[in-house]
């Protein structure tokens, strides 16, 4: 699987990435680069920020408290868009770390976690999820990041959903889906805006189940005849629809 | 999402369960029971052993040494047996662990741990990786308890396919796949005999994809326009393989 500058570090940055650019890092980045990486002057990276494509670069300037990189030239256009709304409820922190993580690389745009009756966590720590998109999109080449909402409660979500989601419609994992084919069910969606919602280890309670099949926006799909943990439902629900609906096609 | 005796645990027990069968358990499971779990004669537990389903059981006599218990009835039939062989490079500890376990989630009969040249591990730990699978099967109600094969080398499993697989068709992700659909790579072996295998974090080398790719056997599918780390590859293969052509249908 050959990739060209597949073995050159990736930063996310902030600002406009143009040619012939120059960027200064302050402390925390320099260190990165020169103690952690041990780049020196002349070595080359690759800069995104999530806008402007992938950019070479080459470090002209590391010392311990500031490194500057000229921008030699674009080596990936930004891809196209995409609109894959994903909620979740918080995990306890490894688990966590790695749902955000590996959100980022299935591809979606915006992660919202949703405070359900049986979610484990009493508190969302933002900056840290934050911190996880970056490293997934830095890690596996992602150009797109996705976005971090504060936190949620999930009736709030469903009251607010046609205000704010307009006729986006919402997948959800249930046993009890009306068919046993997720394949059928999201075949139906095609070209609708989708938002997945994965709930907490344990599920939603009775009450919020309810409410939610309540609801004309609520898909419910099938995962199969084994109970998944709530990461595996959220990778293996987020492959099952970027395959039938998304951009893996 | 009700689920009868959902909240009772389970234990993965060997030898054959049957109605109004008693079963002696040792220090090891006692202690887990007794002191872990703080179980206590009378309370009920959930009790399967790959091939008789799941059992509702009833402990009669648990001391600091052993423990007892008295079968009940049969709560969930013997699922019909899957067939899903899954090959993977072992991954770092806490990698394979989630690899190990998510793969039995999803409903594989057997792991093949396959070294290759990237792999980053010298030697695969059997003893942690059926440690992994039990505790999967307890925690997911997953009944079909696959197996764990000891280490091949890719060449091994590779040269021996014909002789050990007949004509089991071996899926692998692979960023050239020819087409970009996997749901149209993989509608296509509807009734076949189906492998899955999952390179280590960096792929195959370009020797090992070339060799691979010869082989009739080989079907390269697409996950998509980004790189996925391999334990997110595996979860999202398994779950587009179980939608479009296993037992999610």
């Amino acid at each position: 699987m050959p990739r060209t500058h597949a073995k050159l570090p990736r930063l996310f940055v902030t600002g406009d990435l143009g040619a012939g650019a120059t960027l200064t890092f302050g402390k925390d980045q320099a260190n990165y680069l020169g103690n952690v990486l041990r780049k020196r002057d002349g070595d080359e990276l690759v800069l995104f920020n999530g806008c402007d494509g992938a950019w070479l670069a080459r470090l002209d300037g590391v010392t311990r408290k500031s490194a500057s990189v000229t921008l030699i030239e674009q080596i990936a256009a930004q891809p196209p868009r995409t609109d894959l709304w994903y909620g979740f409820a918080p995990l306890k922190s490894a688990r966590l770390d790695y749902m955000v993580q590996k959100a980022t690389e299935m591809g979606v745009s915006a992660l919202q976690p949703v405070m359900t009756e049986h979610t484990q966590v009493s508190r969302f720590n933002l900056e840290r999820a934050r911190a996880n998109v970056i490293e997934a999109t830095e890690q596996c080449e992602v150009l797109q990041v996705p976005e971090v909402l504060p936190e949620t409660s999930l009736a709030q979500l469903l009251d607010n959903w046609d205000a704010a989601h307009g006729d986006r419609r919402l997948v959800l994992a249930d046993e009890a889906a009306p068919s046993a084919s997720p394949v059928e069910d999201l075949a139906q969606l095609r070209g609708q805006r989708i938002g997945l919602l994965i709930g907490p280890e344990g599920g939603f309670s009775p009450r919020e189940r309810t409410d939610l099949l309540a609801k004309p926006f609520a898909i419910p799909i099938s995962l199969g005849p084994r109970i998944l943990r709530a990461d595996t439902a959220a990778v293996a629900a987020l492959a099952v629809i970027q395959s039938i609906i998304g951009d893996w096609r």
